[in-house]
C-alpha cells in the first residue's frame, strides 16, 4: 500500500467511529469563508441547550452537578463527544476517536457513584482529551506518521502513559485523541495522515503545535482540558494561538510517557502538561499529579516526585522583566499591541516593570534545535522512508541533517550549559535594576511572535524553545484578539534577517485577524509554583482570568 | 618538556610547599612493610597533644570550641595542615598545598569573629579538603592529567565551584586539594603526575578512587571532612575502602562544579557531595547546601533548589532489601562477612530483611560504562596525547573505545531508561514479599566486592555505578575491618566469568588483613533524607555510628 492508501484507509476508520447522530450533514458545515467558528457549534442550532449548558460550564460546575445527580458522566460525555464531533469537522482536531469506550467508562463511573455513594476521585467523570502521542490501552499512537498508523494496532494496558494511566484511576473519561504534525517535531499540526488542523479562531491560520489538535479542540470546548506535550513550544503555542492556559513545568515535575519520535533525546527534555480554559484546571493538574503517595505506581523514569509546594507565596507587588521582542525576530503588530496591555494593566495594579535583555535568545534557539537533528535526522528519515511519505517543507532541517558525533554532542551540551549559566546570572543580574534590590519574580515575554500565523508561516519557536533549553517554568496566559483595524501592518519595520523577513511577510491584518494574543509567563527552574500564581495575577490584571467562562 | 619532566616538576613544586617544621624526616617514616598507618600520626609522637586534642575531635567539639574562644581558626587549621602533612608522607595524598593562603582564610576569620562577636557561618574555622577537580581560585585543577598540570596555572574567583564559593562564604577553611587518578576515570587512585595513592588502613591497599586521596587523607584525620565527586562510584568506593561516611546523593540535590575531563557527558549524571568521618556532617552539608535562600547566587546550572526535607519520617521497623552479592562478581569474603554482620544486627534490632534480586546489575555496569566511552574516548585519548603520557592499564577501554554515533547514543540512553523502569517496577514489587505489603524502605549491598583491593585490581565498579544509572541516592556505612584469621579465602568458589576471577585471585586474607569493609544503604530517586535516616539506623545497629569518634 502507498502512503496515500494507509492514510486514506486510516481517515475512512477514523471517520467511520463517529456517531451519524452527532455529525452535521457535510453541506450544513460553513464554508472556508467564515473562518471564526469558535461560537458555531453553539450558533448553528445542532447542539441541545443541555450540551451547551454542560460543554460551556467551568469544571467546578460540573463536578457540583455531578455531586448532586443533577448530570451523569454518561450524559456529560455525551454532550463533549458530540461537541467534539462538530469541532473535528470544523478545524480536524482529531485522530483517534473511541466514543465507545468513553461511554463505558462513564457508565462504569455512574454506576460506582450509585453504588457506593462515592465519587472515584478528583476526576469523576470529567472528559480529558489526549494529544495522540499519550499512550492508552487499547489505541494506536501514530503521531503524524504514516508507518505508524497501525504500528501497533493497539498498545496495551502495560504501556499506558503513566499520567493517562493516573487520570483514569481518577475518574477521567477518554473518548479522543488529537492531531499533532509530523513526528511532532514542527510548530504547526499537519501530517500525511490527517492533513492540517485549522485555528478556530481564524481557519485562516495554524492552530499551532505540536500540541495543536489539543489548542483546536480545548478552545472548540470538545472536552474539559487537554493533556499535551512539549520540547520546543510544544504545549505553549497551540495554548497562544487558541488564548488557552498551559504550563511547561520544569522538566520532572509532572509524570509524562509516551511515544516520542526521537527516542532517546535527552539533550532538551520533554514535558507533558495540561492545556484548559480555566487556569485553576491547570493549577490543580499540577497539585493532584505530583502527589507522590498516591501515584507511586504510576511514575515515569524522569519523574521527580518531590511534591507540590503549598507554601509559595508571592510578595503584594510583583517585579517583572518583560521582553516586548527577542534579537531575531519581530513580533507581529497585534503582539506587541498585546505585550503593550500587559505592561500597562501591569503597572496600573502597581507592579514593578522592568526592561529583559533578551541577548542571544535567538541563537539559543538554534542550539536547542540543533539537538533535535543531532542524529543526523535518521530517526525522522526512517520514518519518512517505510512508506515513501514526503517531507514537508518545514521538516526540511531532519532531511537535511548531517549526524553528529558524540564529541561533537559533548561539545553542544557544555555550550548549552554555559548559556544556562549566562541567564542565571542575567536573571539574578535583575536585582540591579529593581526598586527592591532583589531580583525579579518573573519574566514575561511573547509565547510567539504571532498571534496564529497563517499555514505554513509558523516558522520560529525560539519564543518558546530557549525555555525547553533553560528547563525553566513557562506558562501562558489570554490577553485579547488580533484586530484587524487597530494592528495594522508596521510598513517602515525593516526585517533583521531572513527569520525575521519571513514572519514580517506572513503578516496581514485582515488574514490575521481574530487571532489569540497570548502572554508567556516563565519562571526560573523548579518555580513552577510561583509562575501559576504570576500567571493568575497577570490574568486577573488583564481581565482574562474568566477569558472561556463568562 | 617530556610528561615525566612535567610531573617532576609538578611533584617538586607541591613537595616545595610543605613547612619543613611540619615534615616528618624521611628517615623517620614507617617502611613499607608498616601497613597499617591509621594511627601513626599520633603514636609517632611528631603531632603535639594539642594538634591530637584538636584533629581527633568531633566537629561539635570542634566549633564549641571556636566559639569558646578556647581554638581559634588559626590554632585548628596549622592542627589540621600539620596532620595532613604526615599522611601525605604516609599515603601520597595531596596534590595542591596552599598552607598560606588557609591561614590567611583563618586568620581572617579570627579577626571577624573578635571585631564582630559573630561566628560568619556554620563552617567558620573548618579545615575541609578537596579533590583536585573542585576549582578554587588561586590554583591549577590538573585531575591526574600531565597536560594540566599547569593549564591553567590557576583558576580565577569567577571560576569557583560552587560550592567551594558558598562553604568559603560559610567560614571554611580550605588549604590543600586531594589526588584524583588519571582523569577521575578509574577506582582507584593513580596517575602519571602524582603516582598511587595508598590505603592507610593497610598500605598494600589501594585507597580507592576516584576521590581516592579524599578517602585517604580524610581517614588519616587530616581535615574535618572533604568534598569529592560521584560518577560511577567515586565518591562510595573511597569511602568504603576507608570506612567513611559518605552520600551519593540524587542528581541536582547537591550543588557541584568542578573540572571534568568528559566534558558535556550528560548520560551518567555526576554528583558532589561530602566524605566524612562523621556521618552528622554529612546530614549537615546536605541540608545547608540545598538551602534555596542563601545560595540562589552560587547554583550550579544542574541544581534543583527543592530544599531539604525536614519532614520526612521513618516507620519504627524498617524493611530492607539485601543483595549479599550482586550477579556478576562475588565479593570477597571479608564483605560477604560484613553483610552478614548487617543481616544479624537489622534483623535483631527487629528490622526485616527480604532478599533483593540482583539480576541485570552486571548488565546495566557495562551500559554506564559504554557512556562513559561513548565519544570513543576522543577527551581522554586527547588529554594523554598532548604530553604522550602512558595509559594506564585500566584506563585501556578509552584507548580502545570507538566513538559511537547520536543515532546510537539515543538507542543507548532508551535502552537506560527501560532498565530503570524494570529496577523501579523491582523495587516496588517487594510490596509481595514484605510483612506490611509496602514496598521496602531501603535496599542494602556491597558498597564493592573488595574490602580495599590490591593496587591494581579494583577491576569493578558495578555495585555503585548502577546506582548512578538509576540515579538513585546511595551512602556508604562502615561496618568492620577485614580480618585474616577469619575472612579466609573461599577455595571451593568457583568465579563465574573473568572479572569475578580477577576479583577472586586478587583476595588473599594476609595481604588484604585490616581493609575496610562497609555497607551501602541505597533509596529510591530523592529520597535523600531518607537515605540518611536508614544509614543512621543501620550505624547504630553496627555500633559503627561512633567507630571514628570513640
Amino acid at each position: 500500500m502507498s502512503y496515500k492508501d494507509i492514510s486514506a484507509k486510516k481517515r475512512a476508520e477514523r471517520d467511520s467511529k463517529f456517531k451519524p447522530e452527532w455529525l452535521v450533514p457535510e453541506e450544513e458545515l460553513p464554508g472556508p469563508e467564515v473562518l471564526d467558528v469558535l461560537q458555531w457549534p453553539v450558533s448553528s442550532g445542532y447542539l441541545s441547550a443541555s450540551e451547551i449548558e454542560i460543554t460551556e460550564a467551568p469544571i467546578a460546575t460540573i463536578r457540583a452537578n455531578i455531586k448532586s445527580k443533577k448530570w451523569t458522566a454518561v450524559t456529560i460525555a455525551k454532550a463533549f463527544m458530540h461537541r467534539a464531533t462538530i469541532a473535528h469537522q470544523l478545524v480536524n482536531c482529531l485522530t483517534e476517536v473511541f466514543f465507545d469506550l468513553g461511554l463505558e467508562m462513564a457508565a462504569s463511573l455512574d454506576k460506582y457513584y450509585e453504588e457506593t455513594g462515592q465519587l472515584i476521585g478528583p476526576y469523576h467523570g470529567i472528559p480529558i482529551s489526549l494529544k495522540d502521542n499519550l499512550i492508552i490501552r487499547g489505541q494506536p499512537a501514530s503521531i503524524g506518521v504514516v508507518c505508524l498508523a497501525y504500528d501497533p494496532p493497539s498498545f496495551t494496558e502495560e504501556d499506558e502513559s503513566p499520567n493517562v494511566k493516573t487520570l483514569r484511576s481518577l475518574g477521567a473519561v477518554f473518548y479522543v485523541k488529537t492531531s499533532v504534525p509530523t513526528a511532532m517535531m514542527i510548530g504547526e499540526t499537519m501530517n500525511n495522515l490527517y492533513g492540517y488542523t485549522l485555528n478556530p479562531f481564524n481557519r485562516n491560520l495554524t492552530c499551532g503545535g505540536s500540541s495543536g489538535g489539543e489548542g483546536a479542540l480545548v478552545a472548540m470546548k470538545g472536552s474539559v482540558f487537554g493533556i499535551g506535550g512539549d520540547i520546543g513550544g510544544s504545549l505553549r503555542i497551540p495554548s497562544a494561538f487558541q488564548n488557552l492556559f498551559t504550563l511547561r513545568a520544569t522538566s520532572g515535575r509532572l509524570p509524562g510517557g509516551g511515544r516520542a519520535a526521537l527516542v532517546g533525546l535527552e539533550s532538551v527534555p520533554s514535558v507533558q502538561g495540561p492545556m484548559a480554559r480555566e487556569l485553576c484546571i491547570v493549577e490543580e493538574y499540577c497539585q493532584i499529579m505530583t502527589d507522590l503517595d498516591k501515584n507511586m505506581e504510576n511514575l515515569d523514569v524522569k519523574f521527580v516526585p518531590y511534591g507540590w509546594r503549598q507554601d509559595v507565596d508571592l510578595p503584594e507587588k510583583l517585579t517583572f522583566a518583560i521582553a516586548r521582542e527577542d534579537d531575531k525576530v519581530h513580533p507581529y503588530p497585534s503582539i506587541l499591541r498585546g505585550m503593550d496591555i500587559v505592561i500597562e494593566k501591569l503597572k496600573s495594579a502597581g507592579h514593578e516593570i522592568i526592561e529583559w535583555d533578551p541577548t542571544g535568545q535567538g541563537e539559543f534557539d538554534q542550539l536547542v534545535h540543533s539537538f533535535f537533528t543531532s542524529d543526523g535526522g535518521n530517526k525522522i528519515k526512517k520514518l519518512h522512508e517505510a512508506t515513501g511519505e514526503p517531507f514537508f517543507e518545514f521538516m526540511h532541517i531532519y532531511r537535511d541533517a548531517k549526524e553528529i558525533s558524540v564529541s561533537d554532542l559533548w561539545d553542544m551540551q557544555s555550550k548549552r550549559n554555559g548559556i544556562v549559566k549566562k541567564f542565571i546570572k542575567r536573571w539574578d543580574g535583575t536585582a540591579k535594576l529593581t526598586s527592591s534590590g532583589k531580583p525579579i519574580d518573573g519574566l514575561l515575554l511573547p509565547t510567539s511572535p504571532y498571534s496564529g500565523a497563517p499555514l505554513n508561516k509558523n516558522q520560529y519557536c525560539g519564543y518558546t524553545s530557549v525555555f525547553n533549553g533553560l528547563d525553566w517554568p513557562a506558562g501562558t496566559v489570554p490577553v485579547t484578539r488580533a484586530d484587524k483595524e487597530i494592528d495594522l501592518k508596521e510598513v517602515d519595520y525593516k526585517p533583521k534577517n531572513d527569520t525575521d523577513q519571513l514572519c514580517y511577510d506572513s503578516y496581514d491584518a485582515d488574514k490575521c485577524h481574530g487571532g489569540a494574543i497570548s502572554v508567556q509567563v516563565v519562571g526560573r527552574k523548579l518555580q513552577d509554583e510561583k509562575v501559576l500564581k504570576m500567571m493568575k495575577i497577570v490574568a486577573q490584571c488583564c481581565g482574562t482570568l474568566d477569558y472561556w467562562t463568562t
